[in-house]
């Protein structure tokens, strides 16, 4: 039995907490991100698409107290770094809609990072696609949200917007592309790829 | 004549130094961010349209230590506040393009961050239209750049990309939209801007 460090705090992924306490010593420990959150999706846009996202529940960037700022974008870059190697991409996508008017559907900041590869999105109709799959998204997140954060803090929820209501109303120029056809997937689906990213966390460097 | 302080070195924006060396002592002096610059744009999407950027060139948010990923996000988070304060927005849109295959123009880190209000894009399609925008100004990037990495080291110019390479061969199943009848703002305009930010961000608090 190794005593538990400060530095070993667990990452979650989604509604799925992987703590070091389960885990044997590692030389590569779980990293000190004891202020974020990981989260893998309901209905990825590519494979490896993943929300960063600050333990306190605040909307806005400006919210975060510079030691989260600081916790939440160095987790940006770890976990990003780890979602290129896993899922085989070479560029990553992040992305912030900081407030209702820049998109936001949870009031709860979070970091898209979305992994990218040449020629990923052809056949939904080139690279920039990329941009209303995130718009279209941002709808689901009210699930993975509260999903996470009951099991985090026992059966309580957050309040969550319905994923809707910052975009009724919205007009898009884009046409609707396959939102509707991705599928949300099972619980077993998610579990199991974010004990897959909590082990790959391991790997990755914390630096 | 009051001493400097290593916690007032300049906020760069575009081209132009507005170093605190020029000012009076001030109750919120210039933020200690020695490893990030920010950039007034070329061509804004929308007002107050700004870019921060890490000082060190390197194309990955992973190429950056982790105090540069610190110091580089606090100051997002802070240039953000103000710009938003400026241009009386109430939202923000954060992105950054980590990658030639996630839209990256230019391989120099950069987050772009656009005030975002209520209907300010309803004449361009609507909320999301933002995206495409954004992606055309990827290809405006290396001429700011340029400039104000010249202006920082003298005359030495960093290698960019011209703004289209990583573009080219890009099929984008999005309309062009008004990427065209945005208009390059002349020398003036940047350096009024530029200067204009400078003073704001002394009246915006470190944290």
């Amino acid at each position: 039995m190794s005593a538990l460090k400060g530095a070993t705090a667990p990452i979650y992924f989604g509604s799925f907490i992987v703590t070091p306490q389960h885990r044997t010593s590692h030389k590569h420990s779980l990293p000190h991100n004891p202020l974020t959150f990981a989260l893998v999706n309901l209905k990825p846009i590519l494979p490896g698409h993943v929300l960063v996202s600050p333990r306190r529940v605040v909307p806005r960037v400006t919210d975060l107290t510079p030691a989260e700022t600081s916790d939440l974008f160095l987790t940006v870059r770890r976990v990003g770094r780890m979602v290129e190697r896993v899922y085989g991409a070479t560029s990553l996508n992040i992305a912030i809609q900081d407030g209702a008017h820049a998109g936001q559907s949870v009031p709860h900041v979070h970091a898209h990072i979305i992994p990218r590869k040449a020629a990923d999105l052809d056949h939904a109709g080139g690279m920039d696609a990329i941009y209303d799959l995130l718009d279209g998204d941002e709808g689901d997140l009210g699930k993975a949200f509260k999903n996470a954060v009951s099991t985090e803090e026992g059966d309580q929820s957050i309040e969550v917007g319905n994923g809707s209501t910052a975009n009724s109303g919205r007009r898009s120029r884009f046409p609707v592309v396959d939102n509707d056809a991705r599928k949300p997937r099972d619980e077993e689906d998610m579990r199991t790829e974010a004990e897959m990213l909590a082990r790959e966390m391991e790997n990755e460097p914390l630096d």
